[in-house]
Protein backbone atom coordinates (compact mmCIF):
# COMPACT_ATOMS: atom_id res chain seq x y z
CA UNK A 1 0.00 0.00 0.00
CA UNK A 2 0.95 3.50 -0.43
CA UNK A 3 1.13 5.36 3.17
CA UNK A 4 1.12 8.96 3.26
CA UNK A 5 2.57 10.74 6.50
CA UNK A 6 1.80 14.06 6.34
CA UNK A 7 3.81 15.86 8.77
CA UNK A 8 6.08 13.17 8.23
CA UNK A 9 9.18 14.86 9.27
CA UNK A 10 8.74 15.04 12.97
CA UNK A 11 7.70 13.47 16.04
CA UNK A 12 5.74 10.31 15.83
CA UNK A 13 6.02 10.76 11.81
CA UNK A 14 9.36 9.88 11.66
CA UNK A 15 9.54 7.02 13.48
CA UNK A 16 6.29 5.59 11.62
CA UNK A 17 8.24 6.30 8.57
CA UNK A 18 11.40 4.93 9.37
CA UNK A 19 9.97 1.40 10.53
CA UNK A 20 7.16 1.02 7.89
CA UNK A 21 10.32 1.86 5.17
CA UNK A 22 12.84 -0.94 7.76
CA UNK A 23 9.97 -3.60 8.27
CA UNK A 24 7.13 -3.69 5.86
CA UNK A 25 7.14 -3.57 2.06
CA UNK A 26 4.24 -0.02 2.29
CA UNK A 27 5.44 2.64 -0.24
CA UNK A 28 5.76 5.77 2.37
CA UNK A 29 5.24 8.95 1.32
CA UNK A 30 6.87 11.67 3.69
CA UNK A 31 4.74 15.11 3.91
CA UNK A 32 5.66 18.33 4.74
CA UNK A 33 3.80 21.54 4.23
CA UNK A 34 7.07 22.90 3.14
CA UNK A 35 8.24 20.19 0.00
CA UNK A 36 11.62 21.50 0.59
CA UNK A 37 11.75 20.06 4.02
CA UNK A 38 9.73 16.87 3.11
CA UNK A 39 12.29 16.37 0.54
CA UNK A 40 15.11 16.97 3.05
CA UNK A 41 14.07 14.52 5.94
CA UNK A 42 13.38 11.95 3.04
CA UNK A 43 16.59 12.01 2.13
CA UNK A 44 18.03 11.51 6.03
CA UNK A 45 15.72 8.87 6.26
CA UNK A 46 16.90 6.91 3.08
CA UNK A 47 20.36 7.25 4.64
CA UNK A 48 19.25 6.36 8.10
CA UNK A 49 17.71 3.12 6.35
CA UNK A 50 20.91 2.53 4.02
CA UNK A 51 23.21 2.40 7.08
CA UNK A 52 21.31 -0.36 8.49
CA UNK A 53 20.93 -2.31 5.27
CA UNK A 54 17.83 -0.90 3.76
CA UNK A 55 17.90 0.08 0.66
CA UNK A 56 14.90 2.08 0.20
CA UNK A 57 13.49 5.18 -1.50
CA UNK A 58 11.17 6.91 0.60
CA UNK A 59 9.23 9.58 -1.63
CA UNK A 60 7.92 12.92 -0.77
CA UNK A 61 6.33 15.70 -1.44
CA UNK A 62 3.71 18.76 0.19
CA UNK A 63 1.39 17.69 2.06
CA UNK A 64 -1.63 17.56 -0.70
CA UNK A 65 0.47 15.78 -3.33
CA UNK A 66 1.60 13.43 -0.95
CA UNK A 67 -2.19 12.52 0.42
CA UNK A 68 -2.92 12.08 -3.43
CA UNK A 69 -3.42 8.24 -4.30
CA UNK A 70 -2.87 7.05 -1.11
CA UNK A 71 -4.08 4.12 0.22
CA UNK A 72 -3.47 5.15 4.14
CA UNK A 73 -2.85 8.68 4.70
CA UNK A 74 -1.76 9.45 8.43
CA UNK A 75 -2.35 12.99 10.23
CA UNK A 76 0.97 13.05 12.01
CA UNK A 77 0.65 16.67 13.07
CA UNK A 78 0.10 18.41 16.61
CA UNK A 79 -3.50 18.74 18.13
CA UNK A 80 -3.26 22.24 16.55
CA UNK A 81 -2.65 21.46 13.03
CA UNK A 82 -5.74 18.80 12.49
CA UNK A 83 -8.11 21.24 11.30
CA UNK A 84 -5.90 22.83 8.56
CA UNK A 85 -4.29 19.75 7.84
CA UNK A 86 -7.25 17.97 6.33
CA UNK A 87 -8.70 20.87 5.22
CA UNK A 88 -5.41 21.12 2.81
CA UNK A 89 -5.60 18.08 1.48
CA UNK A 90 -9.49 17.08 1.79
CA UNK A 91 -9.94 17.39 -2.36
CA UNK A 92 -7.15 14.85 -2.77
CA UNK A 93 -8.64 12.00 -0.81
CA UNK A 94 -10.07 9.47 -2.80
CA UNK A 95 -13.35 7.95 -1.25
CA UNK A 96 -12.24 5.14 0.76
CA UNK A 97 -8.83 6.33 1.99
CA UNK A 98 -8.30 5.67 5.12
CA UNK A 99 -7.31 8.67 7.40
CA UNK A 100 -5.26 7.76 10.83
CA UNK A 101 -5.52 10.05 13.34
CA UNK A 102 -2.91 10.09 15.68
CA UNK A 103 -2.91 13.08 17.55
CA UNK A 104 -3.85 13.81 20.86
CA UNK A 105 -4.98 16.87 22.91
CA UNK A 106 -3.00 17.93 26.03
CA UNK A 107 -2.24 20.54 28.43
CA UNK A 108 0.87 21.20 30.48
CA UNK A 109 0.00 22.45 34.35
CA UNK A 110 2.49 22.67 37.16
CA UNK A 111 1.10 19.42 38.23
CA UNK A 112 1.83 17.73 35.22
CA UNK A 113 0.16 16.77 31.91
CA UNK A 114 -3.69 16.32 31.50
CA UNK A 115 -5.75 15.22 29.22
CA UNK A 116 -7.63 18.07 27.16
CA UNK A 117 -9.90 16.97 24.14
CA UNK A 118 -11.34 19.10 22.44
CA UNK A 119 -14.91 19.86 21.94
CA UNK A 120 -15.83 17.17 19.68
CA UNK A 121 -14.86 14.87 22.84
CA UNK A 122 -11.66 13.63 21.35
CA UNK A 123 -8.92 14.54 18.46
CA UNK A 124 -9.94 11.67 16.57
CA UNK A 125 -13.43 12.39 17.08
CA UNK A 126 -12.55 16.01 15.92
CA UNK A 127 -11.10 14.89 12.63
CA UNK A 128 -14.15 12.53 11.92
CA UNK A 129 -16.06 15.85 11.65
CA UNK A 130 -13.54 17.85 9.50
CA UNK A 131 -12.64 14.88 6.85
CA UNK A 132 -14.88 14.32 3.54
CA UNK A 133 -17.66 11.82 4.94
CA UNK A 134 -16.52 9.42 2.50
CA UNK A 135 -13.15 8.98 4.06
CA UNK A 136 -13.24 6.67 7.39
CA UNK A 137 -11.37 7.75 9.89
CA UNK A 138 -9.78 5.67 12.57
CA UNK A 139 -7.73 6.63 15.80
CA UNK A 140 -4.23 4.94 15.91
CA UNK A 141 -0.44 5.65 17.46
CA UNK A 142 -1.82 8.09 19.71
CA UNK A 143 0.73 6.11 22.17
CA UNK A 144 3.37 5.45 21.07
CA UNK A 145 6.42 7.44 22.00
CA UNK A 146 8.34 9.55 19.37
CA UNK A 147 11.97 9.11 20.47
CA UNK A 148 12.08 5.48 20.92
CA UNK A 149 9.67 4.86 17.87
CA UNK A 150 12.44 6.37 15.27
CA UNK A 151 15.60 5.25 17.24
CA UNK A 152 15.98 1.81 15.41
CA UNK A 153 18.08 0.64 17.81
CA UNK A 154 15.28 0.28 20.26
CA UNK A 155 13.74 -2.89 20.41
CA UNK A 156 9.61 -2.02 21.03
CA UNK A 157 7.28 -4.64 22.37
CA UNK A 158 4.11 -2.04 22.53
CA UNK A 159 0.36 -1.89 21.51
CA UNK A 160 -1.41 0.09 19.43
CA UNK A 161 -5.04 0.68 20.56
CA UNK A 162 -7.24 1.76 17.38
CA UNK A 163 -10.58 3.00 17.36
CA UNK A 164 -13.22 3.51 14.03
CA UNK A 165 -16.37 2.85 12.95
CA UNK A 166 -15.49 1.45 9.36
CA UNK A 167 -14.28 -1.97 10.02
CA UNK A 168 -12.92 -2.61 6.88
CA UNK A 169 -10.81 0.96 7.69
CA UNK A 170 -9.80 -0.39 10.74
CA UNK A 171 -8.57 -3.76 9.06
CA UNK A 172 -6.20 -1.90 7.34
CA UNK A 173 -4.81 0.02 10.10
CA UNK A 174 -4.60 -3.08 11.55
CA UNK A 175 -2.87 -4.90 9.01
CA UNK A 176 -0.24 -1.78 8.10
CA UNK A 177 0.00 -1.94 12.13
CA UNK A 178 1.19 -5.68 12.37
CA UNK A 179 3.65 -5.05 9.49
CA UNK A 180 5.77 -3.35 12.14
CA UNK A 181 8.01 -5.39 14.62
CA UNK A 182 7.62 -5.00 17.49
CA UNK A 183 3.84 -3.42 17.75
CA UNK A 184 0.29 -5.33 18.51
CA UNK A 185 -2.64 -3.83 16.59
CA UNK A 186 -5.65 -3.98 19.18
CA UNK A 187 -9.14 -2.80 18.94
CA UNK A 188 -10.52 -0.57 21.28
CA UNK A 189 -14.15 -0.01 19.93
CA UNK A 190 -15.54 3.22 17.72
CA UNK A 191 -14.52 6.95 17.45
CA UNK A 192 -16.61 7.08 20.79
CA UNK A 193 -14.13 5.49 22.33
CA UNK A 194 -10.64 7.76 21.22
CA UNK A 195 -10.84 9.68 24.54
CA UNK A 196 -9.71 6.43 26.53
CA UNK A 197 -7.08 5.61 24.21
CA UNK A 198 -5.73 9.32 23.88
CA UNK A 199 -5.56 10.27 27.95
CA UNK A 200 -3.07 7.31 28.40
CA UNK A 201 -0.62 9.59 26.30
CA UNK A 202 -1.06 12.00 29.10
CA UNK A 203 -0.59 9.27 32.04
CA UNK A 204 2.32 7.84 30.47
CA UNK A 205 3.96 11.55 30.51
CA UNK A 206 3.57 11.44 34.04
CA UNK A 207 5.09 7.88 34.41
CA UNK A 208 8.27 9.13 32.46
CA UNK A 209 8.43 12.43 34.41
CA UNK A 210 7.98 10.74 37.82
CA UNK A 211 9.88 7.29 37.58
CA UNK A 212 13.39 6.71 37.40
CA UNK A 213 14.63 5.01 34.37
CA UNK A 214 11.59 5.46 32.44
CA UNK A 215 11.44 7.65 29.97
CA UNK A 216 9.78 7.49 26.39
CA UNK A 217 7.18 4.88 27.51
CA UNK A 218 4.55 3.18 25.46
CA UNK A 219 2.12 0.91 26.93
CA UNK A 220 0.83 -3.28 26.89
CA UNK A 221 -2.17 -4.52 27.65
CA UNK A 222 -2.19 -7.87 29.42
CA UNK B 1 1.27 -3.07 58.91
CA UNK B 2 -2.61 -3.23 59.42
CA UNK B 3 -4.45 -2.58 56.29
CA UNK B 4 -8.19 -2.89 56.10
CA UNK B 5 -10.23 -3.37 52.48
CA UNK B 6 -13.36 -1.84 53.49
CA UNK B 7 -15.80 -3.52 51.52
CA UNK B 8 -13.02 -6.50 50.98
CA UNK B 9 -15.82 -9.05 50.65
CA UNK B 10 -15.76 -7.99 47.22
CA UNK B 11 -14.42 -7.56 43.88
CA UNK B 12 -11.05 -5.44 43.61
CA UNK B 13 -10.43 -6.28 47.88
CA UNK B 14 -10.87 -9.74 47.25
CA UNK B 15 -7.81 -10.16 45.00
CA UNK B 16 -6.25 -7.34 47.34
CA UNK B 17 -6.98 -9.27 50.46
CA UNK B 18 -5.40 -12.81 49.20
CA UNK B 19 -2.56 -11.35 47.37
CA UNK B 20 -1.46 -9.43 50.46
CA UNK B 21 -2.13 -12.42 52.80
CA UNK B 22 -0.25 -14.92 50.39
CA UNK B 23 2.23 -12.46 49.36
CA UNK B 24 3.23 -10.05 52.40
CA UNK B 25 3.32 -10.29 56.39
CA UNK B 26 1.04 -7.61 56.45
CA UNK B 27 -2.29 -7.97 58.85
CA UNK B 28 -5.28 -7.98 56.53
CA UNK B 29 -8.54 -7.12 57.82
CA UNK B 30 -11.70 -7.66 56.16
CA UNK B 31 -13.96 -5.33 56.28
CA UNK B 32 -18.13 -4.73 55.21
CA UNK B 33 -21.26 -2.99 55.89
CA UNK B 34 -22.17 -5.98 57.13
CA UNK B 35 -20.00 -8.16 60.18
CA UNK B 36 -21.71 -11.53 59.42
CA UNK B 37 -20.44 -10.86 55.46
CA UNK B 38 -17.03 -9.71 56.54
CA UNK B 39 -16.64 -12.78 58.62
CA UNK B 40 -17.93 -15.15 56.03
CA UNK B 41 -15.59 -13.80 53.20
CA UNK B 42 -12.51 -13.98 55.80
CA UNK B 43 -13.43 -17.73 56.33
CA UNK B 44 -13.80 -18.27 52.32
CA UNK B 45 -10.26 -16.40 51.86
CA UNK B 46 -8.56 -17.94 54.47
CA UNK B 47 -9.66 -21.41 53.13
CA UNK B 48 -8.42 -20.76 49.58
CA UNK B 49 -4.81 -19.65 50.75
CA UNK B 50 -4.82 -22.44 53.34
CA UNK B 51 -5.75 -24.71 50.10
CA UNK B 52 -1.96 -23.24 48.96
CA UNK B 53 -0.50 -23.46 52.02
CA UNK B 54 -0.99 -20.31 53.53
CA UNK B 55 -1.57 -20.60 57.11
CA UNK B 56 -2.86 -17.17 57.67
CA UNK B 57 -6.01 -15.64 60.00
CA UNK B 58 -7.76 -12.91 57.80
CA UNK B 59 -9.58 -10.58 60.70
CA UNK B 60 -12.83 -9.36 59.57
CA UNK B 61 -15.37 -6.12 60.84
CA UNK B 62 -17.66 -4.19 59.80
CA UNK B 63 -16.42 -0.79 58.18
CA UNK B 64 -15.72 1.15 60.65
CA UNK B 65 -13.85 -1.02 63.14
CA UNK B 66 -12.11 -2.75 60.29
CA UNK B 67 -10.43 1.00 59.60
CA UNK B 68 -9.98 1.34 63.24
CA UNK B 69 -6.36 1.30 64.23
CA UNK B 70 -5.40 0.60 60.33
CA UNK B 71 -1.86 1.72 58.94
CA UNK B 72 -3.62 1.96 55.54
CA UNK B 73 -6.95 1.92 54.83
CA UNK B 74 -8.28 0.84 50.95
CA UNK B 75 -11.87 2.52 50.08
CA UNK B 76 -12.37 -1.22 47.72
CA UNK B 77 -16.13 -0.11 47.38
CA UNK B 78 -17.91 0.91 43.87
CA UNK B 79 -17.96 4.64 43.44
CA UNK B 80 -21.61 4.92 44.25
CA UNK B 81 -20.55 3.96 47.77
CA UNK B 82 -17.28 6.16 48.31
CA UNK B 83 -18.74 9.08 49.84
CA UNK B 84 -20.78 7.22 52.19
CA UNK B 85 -17.94 4.68 53.25
CA UNK B 86 -15.77 7.88 53.67
CA UNK B 87 -18.01 9.43 56.11
CA UNK B 88 -19.04 5.92 57.94
CA UNK B 89 -15.39 5.40 59.13
CA UNK B 90 -14.37 9.19 59.30
CA UNK B 91 -14.40 9.73 63.19
CA UNK B 92 -12.05 5.85 63.41
CA UNK B 93 -9.00 7.30 61.23
CA UNK B 94 -6.26 8.67 62.69
CA UNK B 95 -4.35 11.08 62.15
CA UNK B 96 -1.94 10.02 59.21
CA UNK B 97 -3.77 6.58 58.24
CA UNK B 98 -3.44 6.53 54.49
CA UNK B 99 -6.18 6.14 52.39
CA UNK B 100 -6.52 4.48 49.35
CA UNK B 101 -8.85 5.04 46.84
CA UNK B 102 -9.15 2.28 43.67
CA UNK B 103 -12.68 3.24 42.61
CA UNK B 104 -13.39 4.89 38.84
CA UNK B 105 -16.48 5.91 37.56
CA UNK B 106 -17.35 4.77 34.34
CA UNK B 107 -20.86 4.56 32.53
CA UNK B 108 -21.64 1.72 30.00
CA UNK B 109 -23.39 3.08 27.04
CA UNK B 110 -24.57 1.39 23.86
CA UNK B 111 -20.91 1.93 21.99
CA UNK B 112 -18.32 0.68 25.00
CA UNK B 113 -17.13 2.07 28.68
CA UNK B 114 -16.79 5.59 29.46
CA UNK B 115 -14.60 7.02 31.66
CA UNK B 116 -17.39 9.22 34.12
CA UNK B 117 -15.37 11.26 36.74
CA UNK B 118 -17.43 13.22 39.41
CA UNK B 119 -17.20 16.46 39.66
CA UNK B 120 -13.79 16.83 41.14
CA UNK B 121 -12.07 15.53 38.02
CA UNK B 122 -11.65 11.97 39.58
CA UNK B 123 -12.76 9.63 42.32
CA UNK B 124 -9.65 9.88 43.74
CA UNK B 125 -9.98 13.54 44.19
CA UNK B 126 -13.56 13.11 45.33
CA UNK B 127 -12.26 11.20 48.38
CA UNK B 128 -10.21 14.07 48.84
CA UNK B 129 -12.60 16.20 49.30
CA UNK B 130 -14.27 13.85 51.64
CA UNK B 131 -11.32 12.71 54.02
CA UNK B 132 -10.56 14.54 56.99
CA UNK B 133 -7.89 17.06 56.55
CA UNK B 134 -5.36 15.39 58.38
CA UNK B 135 -5.66 11.59 56.99
CA UNK B 136 -3.41 11.98 53.32
CA UNK B 137 -5.53 10.25 50.15
CA UNK B 138 -3.90 8.08 47.88
CA UNK B 139 -5.37 6.93 44.35
CA UNK B 140 -4.03 3.31 43.74
CA UNK B 141 -5.29 -0.26 42.27
CA UNK B 142 -7.54 1.95 39.48
CA UNK B 143 -6.40 -0.49 37.13
CA UNK B 144 -6.04 -4.02 38.34
CA UNK B 145 -8.58 -6.18 36.77
CA UNK B 146 -10.94 -8.47 40.05
CA UNK B 147 -10.86 -11.44 38.30
CA UNK B 148 -7.69 -12.23 37.84
CA UNK B 149 -6.27 -10.55 40.72
CA UNK B 150 -8.36 -12.77 42.77
CA UNK B 151 -7.16 -15.84 40.68
CA UNK B 152 -4.17 -17.16 42.59
CA UNK B 153 -3.52 -19.78 39.87
CA UNK B 154 -3.10 -16.45 37.35
CA UNK B 155 0.55 -15.15 37.30
CA UNK B 156 -0.08 -11.59 36.86
CA UNK B 157 2.86 -9.19 35.51
CA UNK B 158 1.04 -5.12 36.20
CA UNK B 159 1.92 -2.15 37.03
CA UNK B 160 -0.03 -0.05 39.86
CA UNK B 161 -0.17 3.41 38.86
CA UNK B 162 0.32 5.69 41.95
CA UNK B 163 -1.25 9.36 42.64
CA UNK B 164 -1.12 11.35 45.82
CA UNK B 165 0.29 14.91 47.54
CA UNK B 166 1.51 13.17 50.33
CA UNK B 167 5.22 11.54 50.06
CA UNK B 168 5.43 9.91 53.12
CA UNK B 169 1.70 8.11 52.10
CA UNK B 170 2.12 7.52 48.42
CA UNK B 171 5.62 5.17 49.71
CA UNK B 172 3.74 3.72 52.19
CA UNK B 173 1.68 2.25 49.13
CA UNK B 174 4.48 1.53 47.06
CA UNK B 175 5.92 -0.22 49.95
CA UNK B 176 2.83 -2.43 50.07
CA UNK B 177 2.08 -2.78 46.17
CA UNK B 178 5.56 -3.72 45.83
CA UNK B 179 5.15 -6.45 48.16
CA UNK B 180 2.51 -8.53 46.18
CA UNK B 181 4.14 -10.69 43.45
CA UNK B 182 3.74 -9.48 40.01
CA UNK B 183 2.76 -5.69 40.71
CA UNK B 184 4.99 -2.96 40.07
CA UNK B 185 4.45 0.47 41.66
CA UNK B 186 4.87 3.36 39.47
CA UNK B 187 4.13 7.34 40.38
CA UNK B 188 1.64 9.03 38.51
CA UNK B 189 2.34 12.41 40.04
CA UNK B 190 -0.01 14.35 42.28
CA UNK B 191 -4.24 14.12 43.23
CA UNK B 192 -4.80 15.81 40.58
CA UNK B 193 -3.23 13.48 37.63
CA UNK B 194 -5.66 11.09 38.88
CA UNK B 195 -8.24 11.04 36.04
CA UNK B 196 -6.05 9.93 33.79
CA UNK B 197 -4.85 6.68 35.68
CA UNK B 198 -8.58 5.67 36.39
CA UNK B 199 -9.56 6.44 32.69
CA UNK B 200 -7.30 3.63 31.95
CA UNK B 201 -9.64 1.76 33.28
CA UNK B 202 -12.11 2.07 30.63
CA UNK B 203 -9.75 1.14 27.50
CA UNK B 204 -9.43 -2.15 29.46
CA UNK B 205 -12.81 -2.66 29.69
CA UNK B 206 -13.34 -2.06 25.98
CA UNK B 207 -10.23 -3.88 24.78
CA UNK B 208 -11.54 -7.55 26.59
CA UNK B 209 -14.43 -6.65 24.82
CA UNK B 210 -12.96 -6.18 21.34
CA UNK B 211 -10.35 -8.70 20.99
CA UNK B 212 -10.32 -12.73 21.34
CA UNK B 213 -8.25 -13.63 23.78
CA UNK B 214 -7.93 -11.07 25.93
CA UNK B 215 -10.14 -10.92 29.18
CA UNK B 216 -9.55 -9.48 32.38
CA UNK B 217 -6.88 -7.00 31.19
CA UNK B 218 -4.43 -4.97 33.54
CA UNK B 219 -1.44 -2.89 32.05
CA UNK B 220 2.38 -2.39 31.84
CA UNK B 221 3.90 0.70 30.73
CA UNK B 222 7.11 0.12 28.98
Amino acid sequence: MQIALLGGTGDIGEGLALRLAADTDHEVVVGSRKAEKASEKAGEYERELAGRGHEVAIAHAENPDAADGADVVVLSVPAYHLSSTIESVADRLDAGTVLVSPAVGMKREDDGMHYNPPDAGSVTALARTIAPDDVPVVGAYHNLPAGRLADLDADVDWDVAIVGDDTAAVETVESVTAGVDGLRPLRAGGLGNAAEVESVTALLINLARHNDGLHDLGVRFQ
